[in-house]
């Protein structure tokens, strides 16, 4: 499960027992529900993230949804060998345009059932999830739909040029670490030694480890999930460098007599 | 499991850690555990609002326990085919008072069990609440008692007159909605159109969702637990009400020539 | 499983993904993932006041990792009839200068799978750890070390003189209740009245339960883990006294003139 639903309210607690009465033997995690109040590109990155180390055939139940209980339809997609259920509201991009897709469906609306206004999660689709995981097919409950029917959000961008490489800032972390939208393998054409800009800062580490720099300094490093991430050595990038969701990051090749100017510059 | 415990600490770890004990097949949902420190009353909402989403027979351990050492009974109560388990406080004030109530005891004392002074939930709740779910039944556990001999809390107060309903803030979620008294029924015998007033601030519709209204206009809706919330679409309306628990919500038929007046008036 | 992973990330929940890929049966239970980020003696503290509450054969995962990525062993400790898996970096040490050790191993690594630079807690504690609930024995997956080999921690202080005990403060919990590292058994060469200073404040009750003071009266009580802890009735104690975490505290024995001077003094 991921959710913006918190955790001081009793939602997240409601829909698991919604999900144990249809499937009493289902597994349930928590992914998060700590994602920021209707922001749905998050938990679309962070779904991309996280799914590919459950199980396969695991259903994965993302509910971010301002639009609930308005005409927008609830998806179940089917992408490599998970389940997904979501509102179509762009929660799904990332499987929706992944070449790994291998099913779109809408969920069918039961007429018996009754449905608040404002709580979907509880009344759709955590029972679609726990009939799905109690063994009922996806055919059963949805309907096949197009793709492209589907609301997809923009990707953060990046783009690769021949001697930089230029993203955006797409989540800060529990401890500070600044995740971009630059991956390990679009930093593979550039040469030699590279340099970070990030606001007013020249980063000239890339590192394997956070513990491979000094004291706090800052360094890059490739995070768990395969992308270039910005930390400062025991402590907080994000509050140091005082930088925010979207902001630019450009790793450039730097000429050789830059090798002197090592550490962190800011102002 | 219901408490004010928070996460910080091993407090709700250890008690599962001692369910597990006695019940190695436990089943164990969190439904929240930041409820407000001692704050029996919200605890005792939540308890009432979470429970009817579980299958029957679940247990249901709710420790918000400020008398925590002292002589304050351990309530075992069954109702509506749920049990809970819970300090004599008032925490489960709505089943005691409910129609459903099917029978309530106090929990026996075991004296070859050493017991803290300071964690009760640890050392008798959720021991006692394992045995039961291990199939141990309530009389071996506990013993009859009256009703009417528990600590009962005050409901939160709605009088219902011929053209408006007044009731209190009873809560505030996690995306600032602002949870009332007012079920949906005291409402249905208001005519024609009716406006909230809240604070100094009156509020003219009353949706089906939160998407009805247009841009972060305020509205109230229907919620979850089937009582009137009022809310702001993709904002915070308990920030931008500054409104607190406990204030007077009112909801009044309007004259016909009120009509015009749409949309949220504020100082 | 406890961490500094905080709930805000995917980290907590990819790694239960992890270990349920390996073990499908393993049932996980979070004791806190709100350690202070890279806070080992935190971690260490709760760890050995959580673990005995857990059915023996329990394997637990500690996660507080700064020096992820470098050099460091990963520890598979075997004490009193529990295993225990986290980072040699002190974690451990409650464990391992405990009587009950059983033995001590370092996790071997395996070639053939790929690993992080900083995320192990993913891709080498949760599949270890999930390997021994699955039955595997520590023997296949570490080797026997020293325990001397291991990177411990000094544990907090306590002096107990003959007419007076010194301690420190070792934690605030959710509700402001300040631990210290004395326990019960420290005081027990103390005679007659005792008295508590912490900072400025002098506090003349220990007393059973929070509730056998009046009002919001401080008090020191024998706290869940058997240490000595200073609270206050229905109120928060470490906002109250101003009081962090290593500051001093120390029990001594009053002059029986001094009876009269009960309740608390503070500046």
């Amino acid at each position: 499960m991921i959710s913006d639903f918190g955790l001081e309210d009793e939602y997240v607690g409601v829909m698991k027992g919604v999900i144990l009465n249809h499937c009493p033997t289902a597994r349930i995690i928590d992914i998060c529900h700590h994602i920021t109040r209707q922001d749905i590109g998050q938990a679309a990155r962070m779904l991309a993230a996280s799914y590919p180390y459950f199980p396969p055939r695991t259903i994965h139940l993302a509910v971010v949804d301002p639009g609930v209980g308005t005409a927008r339809k609830i998806l179940v997609v089917e992408a490599d060998e998970h389940l997904f259920i979501a509102p179509d509201n762009g929660l799904l991009t990332p499987l929706l345009l992944s070449k790994k897709l291998q099913g779109c469906f809408k969920l069918k609306t039961d007429p018996k059932i009754a449905v608040s206004a404002t709580f979907h999660g509880r009344d759709i689709m955590a029972p679609a999830a726990a009939q799905l995981a109690a063994g009922r097919s996806t055919d059963e409950l949805a309907e096949e739909i197009q793709p492209l029917a589907c609301v997809t959000l923009a990707l953060p961008s990046v783009s690769v040029d021949r001697d930089k490489v230029t993203g955006e800032i797409t989540g800060i972390d529990h401890f500070g670490n600044v995740a971009t939208s630059i991956a390990a393998a679009h930093l593979q054409g550039l040469k030699g030694k590279v340099a970070i800009d990030i606001g007013d800062a020249t980063i000239s580490t890339i590192a394997r480890t956070y513990g491979e720099v000094a004291g706090n300094a800052l360094v890059g490093v490739i995070d768990s999930r395969g992308n270039l991430e910005i930390a400062r050595n025991m402590g907080n990038a994000a509050v140091y460098l005082g930088c925010r969701m979207g902001d630019a990051v450009v790793v450039r090749e730097v000429a050789g007599n830059d090798n002197q100017s090592r550490g962190n510059s800011t102002t």
